[in-house]
């Protein structure tokens, strides 16, 4: 990519940060209501951070302990859970932050005076920021959706509604598969390196789970019948009463949903739309008791890996919740991160990035389970198919999903 | 007082309450620190709600869940901890809200048709009102002072300096006294009824502990030695690691202070000021190192009643922080609340408000201590010789600080 | 008390906590249900290590660490949640223990080798051994209660039966009074110095509350209205979802309870009995839902002053469950110890003991509640009309209840 | 195995369950000083109730509810975390118990009444409780080496010394390969099916990691740097104060540790001894810092299905702490169980066993580790390469240590 091509990319990634905050008040934009829900404040300034620290190498002490987010190689930081209360700088302190970054990374652009390390760098920091751009949406959907008035974030939105097809199956030989990302292109570290693995005979579901099935599992008490779940989600069910998917309101009998929370406020539940918020304690008790598994990362890649990554339900296409579960394979990519049975590990030969951002994402591979195919919050153009999100079995304010998988 | 003179109290207290916002951010107003410390937008908020609910028993569902405090006979309510997670009603809705019901009430008192039990409440919505801004500004110093940039809550405010006095003592010959509030007047119904006490020969210094007497406790390891403090006391020092009034910073030996934080941001510890932030287990350990003792309330008070309440330095003095400590007495109203060793309980035949409004002070009435005197954030002509403050033993972000008593 | 007598007294007090544990399986002994109720094995030897390193001031650096209770300066010390972990020194080592303490004991009394402020810390810890005779009760009867099979600690005991008589008020005029104990005679730091206070004119109840006063309040509801409770008590009660006194079986409906367990076992709830295991929220909230309040502990010290301390239901009569509620105040001592509104605090001129025992009393005196009377879990002989047992309001472990009072 | 076969190995089985037991006192074999850590005396049940209920089908309703350990479709149970609080039944009630269960079995085996379902059971129950003597000794260990005494589980063990020789690697060439049990022969469902994987050449450390490595981590700063770290492991080292691993005292530096607790009492560290008592945290984070990861449980099985699984220190060889680390793979069996970095998940076409044993081990299949070879608390002949033991990365109780690998 050329200096030209890049300074427009660097800006669009930039706009769009801003853009997903024109309907927000500034109150909106500085809670943060759990500890994994950072304040959209503090994304609009740690991605800010990350271009002036890690790629300029300009460190601002302050700003370096306000928004570094969990690099200890950079130095102590705000702890994680207090971001919310930091009421200064203010948001219009940010956005000038923001504006006194972008100049900088204008000017060097302009002067082409970037070492080759610190493009690459500039590269890794617009796939960051639209990490948080994602972030951005799922920890405002947790701030807006769980206060008392659970406003709307946007009153423009237009949900999806239709008939629900009936789930199938797509049957897949498996074999000796290559799965991650080459060599050439952008990804991850923990994309790489490609490599072989053995995949024996599967199949896939053809469309994701929808709501359908879910408010099946909780008629049938799905919910209060240990057999389906594994021990620590059951630990989990009962700990903090989980009768549904987050945001789902169940009636007194606890059998019965009839509305959730999305952006566009609370709305009825639409059987035939893409389940979300689901845990994967709970994909993986809806698969058990549907007698079917979640498939494996490789499964998941080497059937996605023909399909067109681009094609999908994504936050540029405005809906900003998944839509009507297709048959096809056609929604691999986009509406929901489809939770895989893969624990979080690295790949035999993973190398992490040189420095600090080693710590990108070597350091969470214990405890988590990976995640596939991006979702109607992330932008279009982010996600691959070797892509690899990943995130704690009991996690549910993620836009996640599932699709089934059955031995052959 | 008659409807054009309470009219005028009405908008007068009302405003004073707005004009504390003028140099703060919406953020500000917005964040909740710790469960004790609520956002200036709900005190705004909550203040109106008791207007509308308790005097006009206009009752809105939603204002009603959002901003009633503690009345379980009012209903459900947002759970205390999580009043900073509500950023609708926005800070302008709020303003909003607050400007309604001012309409409603003008109308109200300027139809006269308001009845005597509300215009009673109407005046006890005042005094509640003055308790909330003193509240704002204890809550505001928390949320500023104790976030990473630590920023002044003004930039005009001038703190004291000066020499500091030698303490001194005065003495009372004690006897059988009278003390709580007369029938006539304003008072909370805790004040009552009026009782006698008897009351034993004793000393009281003639001035508030001192920031100077404070640095010697700490300088003599005080903080480090079980034998001056409550068992209670000793297990918060130890597991919360005090080491220091609340925002004063200590050293890395632990033993010398230099520096805190005050409204009008990170200052040199003035020695000769009048020592605040402190909790009880804090005054009652200096007293017992001292040799003395912290007054009863009755104590307190028969040397107070021959006092001026309104004469102190109080919020409206704009220096938003105690004073020089003369001596003298003449700091028994304003500058801090001093904390008595009497426990909060029920005068005998305390009779509480009547309805919801029983729950205004007779439901604490365990496990808190008596403080009186008001202090540098409450609003002159709130305080009352025989008003009863109270708060638990460990509270310290309240503007609270020590006199010391002797035997005789 | 010449050295006969006391070695004969020490000799009867130290084998009287050993017969204590004659029912009891070694594990009976060792375990510790939750932090408060300390192993039976611990209290034997806590008493030991009272006459060896306080009396005899003979400190075994090891036996210092396990059994000291909480002397700050005697040093550190087993953390108290953790008594029940050290499974050594084993219960046989603990009587082996007990037994040379009693041996060094004995030779010193024979030898007349102590000091006269030895003389006193015997007496002292002869008080101190009964205190730990009903807390080894007290905590036997928490770990048999609560655990699954809910045994009985004597299968002999024989609980008291027959009809409730009503409750009636005896006047007392009041007046300065003097409460507190003499110079001479033993009494704790606490209980002194003896001195005037004002009383005004009350009523107390001539029996104190009864099993069938707890049953109507369960049965309408008491334990599901705020209307009855501290604000502190309230949210105990949901947060613990009490529903009735500890111990106490209550049906599916939450308003109906039938039975409850004993020393003697699980047995059906007796109406006329005297109520037990109240907390002071609780006491105080039966109290205020009856019109009435607690009485102040000068109100009920002046009133016991009259009685006989040693006439009342003790453990010695191996009952170990309170009696009948009989009119008359003949129940002011023994039964249940009978909470007061009283804070626990120092009395004016309070000095403590010197030294380390400084400890014994006066470091809690703040968040508790004054109880007053025995109850019949304590040794005859052991208590006072001056005697200030103290624990805070949310206990109800202990062998505690209500008498109600009225002003006039 | 025939019936007469069949006897005498249950007997065999069950005897060594009570002679773990013969150095103990009841207090010893009651305690719970974690919830993970279960009481002896449980174990002895737990495991006779695993006979009753699961072989022959024979429910006590009491010993039901207190001796389920996590099946629930066997009903309610005693919370984990309480087991140590049942001080009835008492121990001699257990050993009861153990007598009734058994001779039932030797009844039904005499009689030949059991079915070939039961039979399969009861051969599982064998090793159901081979776990559970493991359990005991490590569970001990855990309750005797965290007591204020630290007393020894045994005065005449014998611990290894030796020189330490160097780490050497072990090269293999990975491909397509057979991993898990076969068909016949006993094994646990999580061991199935065999099935193949593709495993890239590797090496493997020709002996485990010694004490050696784990000091020179220590004196290098290891516990305090980061950059080892998982970030869930780091948080642990953070807020447990982990500065070794457990049982090991290190000094005020905290770069030197000299004596460890061992079943043999506290003894100084030998540096030649395999490394104990790590965490899959300390594991991976001194594999990253020597260069080197964790191996695969494919890799660790390949290695090992040459050898003689009997061939290693068990408990049966009364050492009870592992050997010298010695070159040459002979240890993958015996000493301590050895982490890998693979997480515990199902195999491709996993099948829970039928019925309520299908939690015995399927429920578990998130958030945890394999550990391979069995330790020197595991009895002789329990341990297969097939093997799958799992513990979370936290754990550090079990008798656990770790062997290098490195990608080739």
């Amino acid at each position: 990519m050329d200096t030209v091509q890049l300074s427009r990319r660097y800006r669009s990634v930039r706009d769009r940060s801003v853009s997903l905050t024109r309907s927000l008040t500034v109150e909106d934009m500085a809670v943060q209501p759990m500890p994994d829900a950072s304040p959209t404040k503090w994304h609009l300034a740690h991605t800010s951070w990350f271009f002036e620290t890690v790629v300029l190498e300009d460190v601002d002490p302050t700003f370096n302990f306000l928004f570094n987010s969990y690099y200890e190689a950079l130095g102590p930081r705000v702890e994680r859970a207090r971001r919310g209360l930091s009421t200064r700088p203010s948001f219009d302190d940010v956005m000038a932050y923001r504006a006194s970054v972008d100049r900088k990374i204008a000017k060097a652009l302009a002067e082409s005076s970037l070492t080759a390390d610190q493009l690459a760098k500039l590269e890794l920091g617009l796939h960051h920021e639209q990490q948080h751009q994602e972030l951005i949406l799922t920890d405002l959907k947790y701030a807006l959706g769980t206060q008392p008035l659970r406003p709307a974030y946007r009153s423009d939105l237009r949900l999806a509604s239709g008939p629900l097809a009936q789930p199938a199956w797509r049957e897949f030989a498996g074999g000796t598969v290559e799965i991650g990302a080459p060599t050439d292109g952008f990804a991850f570290d923990n994309e790489r390196p490609r490599h072989a693995e053995l995949v024996a005979p599967f199949a896939l579901a053809t469309r994701p789970l929808a709501n359908a099935e879910v408010l099946e599992f909780i008629a049938a008490g799905g919910y209060r019948d240990a057999t389906w779940w594994l021990s620590d989600g059951w630990h989990v069910v009962q700990t903090e009463g989980w009768r549904a998917p987050l945001y789902w309101d169940v009636d007194a009998t606890g059998l019965v949903a009839t509305t959730h929370y999305t952006l566009a406020g609370v709305v009825p539940i639409e059987p035939a739309q893409t389940a979300c918020h689901l845990s994967y304690y709970e994909a993986d008790a809806i698969a058990r008791w549907r007698g079917a598994r979640l498939p494996t990362e490789a499964e998941w890649e080497i059937a996605a890996a023909v399909l067109d990554p681009d094609d999908g339900n994504y936050a540029d296409d405005d809906r900003l919740h998944p839509g009507i579960a297709i048959p096809g394979l056609g929604q691999m990519f986009g509406d929901v991160w489809e939770w895989t049975c893969s624990a979080y590990t690295a790949y035999r030969g993973f190398r992490p990035l040189p420095g600090a951002l080693a710590e990108y994402n070597g350091k969470f591979m214990s405890g988590q389970h990976v995640l596939r195919g991006g979702s109607c919050f992330s932008p279009r153009g982010h996600v691959r198919a070797s892509y690899r999100n990943f995130f704690p079995p009991g996690a549910r304010w993620q836009m996640s999903g599932a699709r089934l998988a059955m031995d052959r």
